[in-house]
């Protein structure tokens, strides 16, 4: 059940739209806490609460050279969780796929 | 942001194992409450909460008949969950393979 919490943390850092922005950001490459959260429209000590919960998903690492926080996107936890929805996803396009075949043959 | 907000329920509603377990017993198809939470070792009020938040992200609908409570996994709200981390996992490993490239160049 270990890759279960692993995956609740990756869809719970997933669920707000701060914290997609920076993981948008970071796709791009590396950048200071700054830059990935340019903008951003919140405060001081919400955006480090969303970079301490994404820190915890193990999206996204920190690395301090004096002053500057630099922010990169880890993306093992994230290929994770894309994996369990495309593994579901395939599984129930298959099934729609059957219920429409069948439906269709009962209309012939 | 109304489609932000979707995902932000969507990315919650894929944050519990509970939810995901339900979820992959909806995506074999329709269910009863009792088949599609059967032995997943939790109360009943908190399976009320784990489905009220799924209906609440749209992942499934409720159909009454007599006593029998019916499920049906709607895939639209995941489909989206899953076309946004594909769209970005897609940036970022094109942007990774750019910096293996550039690395792999530094080494000759």
């Amino acid at each position: 059940m270990n890759s279960s919490s692993t995956l609740d943390r990756s869809f719970l850092a997933l669920s707000h739209p701060v914290r997609r922005t920076i993981i948008e950001r970071l796709a791009q490459g590396p950048a200071t806490v700054g830059e990935a959260t340019a903008g951003i429209g919140v405060s001081k000590p919400a955006v480090t609460k969303h970079l301490k919960l994404l820190e915890e998903a193990g999206a996204i690492t920190r690395t301090v050279e004096g002053r500057t926080h630099r922010l990169r996107l880890e993306t093992a936890p994230l290929e994770e969780a894309s994996a369990w929805v495309d593994h579901w996803r395939r599984l129930w396009q298959r099934k729609f796929a059957e219920i429409e075949r069948y439906l269709a043959g009962n209309d012939d």
